[in-house]
């Protein structure tokens, strides 16, 4: 036998994780060694709505801690960044819990950052200040209402800015990494059908972007391993018949938990090359771009390496391709998952979960055949295995107009 | 298909890693993000005369750190720590960094913690002391020169007194988990043979346990399932022929690392269990004692599964071993590791390895027959997946003398 050989690689910290449903019964306990005052970052008012809200702030209090409450709606800006951290750096907090979706995360993350210094978040931005941050922050607690982004385990927060002179930019610092993931599913079963389909399909890209990516390691592959595990059952029934069925949606916030991991680490593939420029150019749902580019992009990486077969790197990705077809189709556990078949059932499969999701396609965003060439000059492949040309990501975006 | 229940669970903070061959060169730039002034613990004479202690200290000169350098040599004793922190709490320091093995890795592990507190470290021991850690200390680095405890990712440190009240007592917090782990194979190609053979035992131990424990959950499991992967083909090249080789070294490292992730966040099972009893009463190598007993261990465990076939959960846990079996033979690829007969292979594997590493016997330390009954009488099963009875324990150790 001959030992594998492990190429030298780095991994950010991961956070602690309390995962379970019922969970947030201990945000207490889990808040309270942080300190005694709580800037609690929420959304909308679902979870108002819902009673949890409610529940969550009295787990607090019964922990005898100071709550602050603040509400985030719509894409997190640095200009309510500012308003927050200058309302809060006066009062002081010893903590930032943040409970929603991606952008109430991210919010939440900037806001933990942004309280021990000075200036304003723009200043730090990348891209757009000319400050690199240099680590301080409040103690950060991410408890995600939907699975998707995996912002909940990752090192930076996305603000934007809409309009003409918009913006998406990362704050970003490996000690922005959340203190700890407070994972309860019971938190993600009232989230809309199209918000669980498209946040779903983000999680799932990530995981296999990351799993594939050139820059994977031996410990983001176990961790993708992991979540393309739990998620191959789950993603479908999410978003349709499984939706109140605690178990599915903790299978997906499980899987959207590991695909922050291993993206932040292992970095994302052509998917995502191309969701950026999509994404700045259409007010589409960044996991609706994700479902609608996995399947074409997929099918074309797959085909580029049964091509290159003879390059042992192409191997190993098609290997691992294969083990997430086997997967799929629940036959790893009886073996013989050693067949190109495996690879291409997969791509299937992704077609096939986006149609059973109802992913609207991207022309009913407004994207036409005019649009293509500048999304295409703007793209890139990232990480992606294959290196795909500008012709292969236009055959990519104009399959699924 | 149906999605698997996740149970609610927790997992500590995992640390920031940096893997490779000659990663100790960023040493520097790893540590300088946590301030200017460290404190450097390393072990014996073995770095110095290797050379590589001055490399490590001037990577960090290199990158404008000020250093002060502490050696200790045997067993980490709390005297000791108090003795250091007493001088550096004075003189200041921003952090410390442990190069060497698991006794080293405890006692930085434990000097950064009682640095920013008063008082002796005795205070704050598990079972000793009456005082509560609160978690604060100076960041901690650590840097495995072996690859066996894991202790470069756990959240605890062991301090022994020895002689007639001696004790072996832990200093324990989330916090205390490393930073960072960052780990060179290189730094333990020079580890002598018994040392590498007892060391890579007890990380094949802690990872065996670990992933069987009653305790395992879904991200433990993929973390031990990658680090058995890692050491199988491993384990006893890394003390014979392969001694010399950083591919091999690095494998065994990488193992070490997960098996402290896992073994902190699933527990551990019978062996561990037997080996705290034979450990106070013997001064045997602790990875000597595992490596004696997992052979009986794991024959009597997996043939209590056997005959719990009607228990689904142990339907799971044989599952687990057949699948490491598979592994062991290399046949998991080939697929087919659906027969119990994999974890009987992997039984016999187990004593294999212990007899290719020239492991010495329980007896050859001066254990008898008649220490068993006491050291049964001390054992508990922790959380191994079969509850064995003290006359199973018994058939355990006294196999191995």
């Amino acid at each position: 036998m001959k030992a594998k050989k492990i190429d030298p690689f780095q991994c950010a910290s991961i956070p602690a994780v309390f995962f379970g449903a019922g969970v947030m019964k201990n945000i207490g306990t889990a808040a309270s060694r942080y300190g005694k005052t709580v800037l609690l970052v929420t959304g909308g008012s679902s979870l108002a709505r819902s009673g949890r809200l409610d529940e969550i702030v009295s787990h607090l209090r019964g922990a005898d801690m100071t709550v602050s409450h603040i509400v985030v709606t719509g894409e997190p800006s640095p200009e309510k960044v500012d308003e927050v951290t200058g309302e809060y750096r006066k009062k002081g907090a010893d903590l930032v819990i943040s409970v929603g979706g991606g952008s109430v995360i991210d919010f939440g993350k900037a806001v933990s950052a942004m309280m021990p210094v000075e200036g304003s978040v723009l200043d730090y931005l990348e891209g757009v200040g000319t400050k690199s941050p240099d680590g301080r922050k409040l103690p950060f607690l991410a408890c995600p209402t939907t699975a998707g982004t995996g912002s909940e385990a990752t090192k930076n927060a996305v603000l934007s800015r809409v309009g003409d002179n918009g913006f998406k930019k990362s704050l970003r610092h490996d000690n922005y990494i959340p203190n700890a993931a407070i994972i309860d599913p019971e938190l993600s079963v009232e989230c809309p059908q199209d918000i669980t389909a498209a946040c779903g399909m983000d999680a799932f890209t990530q995981l296999l972007e990351a799993y594939v990516s050139t820059k994977a390691n031996p410990l983001t592959d176990a961790l993708c391993e992991s979540g393309l595990r739990y998620i191959t059952d789950a993603i479908v029934p999410s978003a349709t018949q499984g939706a109140g069925d605690v178990t599915v949606r903790g299978n997906m916030a499980y899987a959207a938990f590991l695909s922050g991991v291993t993206l932040a680490n292992a970095g994302l593939g052509v998917v995502h090359g191309l969701a950026s420029p999509v994404g700045g150019r259409f007010p589409i749902p960044h996991g609706v771009v994700c479902a609608n580019l996995m399947g074409p992009a997929l099918r074309l990486t797959v085909a580029g390496l049964v091509e290159m077969q003879d390059d042992p790197a192409s191997h190993t990705v098609l290997d691992k391709f294969t083990r997430i077809g086997a997967l799929f189709s629940n036959e790893v556990d009886r073996g013989k998952p050693d067949t190109v078949d495996h690879a291409r059932r997969l791509v299937d499969t992704v077609y096939d979960i986006t149609e059973k999701l109802g992913v609207p396609r991207l022309g009913s965003y407004g994207m036409t055949e005019s649009d293509v060439d500048e999304i295409v000059s703007k793209a890139d492949n990232k990480n992606n295995p294959v290196p795909l040309t500008s012709d292969h990501m236009r055959e990519i975006v104009l399959e699924r107009i």
